[in-house]
């Protein structure tokens, strides 16, 4: 019987359009590890209002997505450097009306990069020039990474993000010469795009890492086909779970094992 | 599994101490009646970022206890006449960002008044001068009460309360001459006042109704001397189920049985 008490400490979501995926994932670890907090996703036409209750209610933590993460940031106390590096929040706590902003997504790609061992002498390519295409160049760069070129039809987009951190962009795609390849596009993602590639094959042979953001499905046709080709792969899955992960700890202070974590997105995701 | 869901509306509550009492109530019936609601207590230090934040997440209900019930009144967009009538809120709704006030304590007291078939010709005695005071003497007031006594030490708030509504003041007990005598002093509540009578047994015996609105414990001294007499007695008890079931209409639009209020206000005390 799902009966609260007044004592439970508040996290909420702000999106433009709320998933159930994050009130699922929290809710079901809150429950499996006993805390005594709650999480619910909300949207909001007054994004300073919101914040505004977030402190006068002391919720402890707010997950940021589209379209707030920029216009969140005049709105905290505290940048920390993983949401200063790009200039997008995910993640805010507050610590007794101070509230600290992050960006887990960042936090994921950089831990991932250095978890699968990637070199930074490596030649990367990074499909996409999007806010999370962002968190990406930008986890490549704090890495040390020197040689990496953005892939983005957007003339506007594209050449802004590779110059901000100070990369070599392309309209068209390149000739497949890169080590890691990375897509963070909607290609291959669950509906109108579901069966696009998002890398040529050649691309995808030529590869030493195949890299996909996209989450949904686990098993996208870039992943299928890296796969198949016996190249090693980062997957979206992993960068949610992981994201997700160092959300929870922010709020909770409990450190997830993969476990926990791949059993809770699964859960998320059952709805 | 306590596992909460995006869609789910948002009630809660602000007061300067908060209780267990209106979470448990409120999620039980929830949750008996399978409504898609959520319910939560807060306490706040910025009143006014509350209740933008309840408008910002449009939260569906607000319950508004000390010491809010006057400070909300500027903030909300409507006064029912429930809450005009005693300028005291207690429960706000939100309409797709119209907030509208009502206060059912007002509502309960005058629905009893009215159930107990009290005649408004009856000579009345209101003992006390607080928040809750006002509400029972403008529920009389409302009814067509024509003679009513407020008998309080107070000698600022006692007389100011029975000047507002047209009634006499005594700061001393008067004769015992009333067919109805109602306490809305702490007398007789668990605490320190636990043992105390309201009102002498004289008043009791000459009464033909004792209205207590202590309702902690449901049994005061006041309402078992009453009993042992043979008196009709109207309690607390009832107040409180009363307003928290109007509350409950007002945020879900489900109007509750008797015995259901009931079945939850004993959960929400087993706490």
């Amino acid at each position: 019987m799902p009966i609260l008490n007044k004592d439970m400490q508040v996290c909420i979501s702000l999106s433009g359009r709320p998933s159930n995926l994050g009130t699922r994932f929290h809710n079901f670890l809150y429950d499996e590890l006993g805390l005594n907090f709650l999480y619910k996703a909300f949207t909001t036409d007054d994004l300073e209002g919101a914040i505004r209750g977030m402190r006068a209610l002391d919720f402890r933590g707010c997950s940021v997505s589209m379209p707030f993460k920029e216009a969140v940031i005049p709105l905290v106390d505290v940048m920390e450097d993983s949401a200063a590096a790009i200039e997008s929040v995910n993640t805010i706590v507050n610590d007794d009306g101070r509230l600290t902003a992050s960006n887990t997504d960042y936090e994921a790609v950089a831990q991932l990069i250095a978890e699968h061992g990637l070199d930074p002498g490596a030649r990367v390519v990074v499909r996409g020039s999007g806010g999370m295409a962002k968190a990406v160049v930008a986890a490549f760069r704090g890495a040390g990474f020197a040689d990496l070129t953005v892939l983005a039809r957007n003339a506007e987009a594209g050449p802004a993000l590779a110059a901000k951190y100070g990369y070599a962009w392309v309209g068209d795609e390149p000739e497949a010469s890169f080590d890691v390849i990375v897509n963070v596009t909607p290609l291959g993602m669950q509906g109108a795009d579901a069966a696009a590639l998002a890398f040529d094959e050649a691309f995808i042979e030529r590869a030493s890492t195949v890299f996909d953001v996209v989450a949904f499905p686990a098993e996208t046709p870039l992943i299928a086909a890296a796969r198949s080709a016996g190249t090693p792969v980062i997957t979206g899955a992993e960068v949610v779970a992981l994201q997700a992960a160092r959300q929870f700890e922010r709020y909770t202070g409990v450190a997830l094992t993969r476990e926990q974590v791949e059993r809770a997105a699964a859960f998320s995701r059952a709805d």
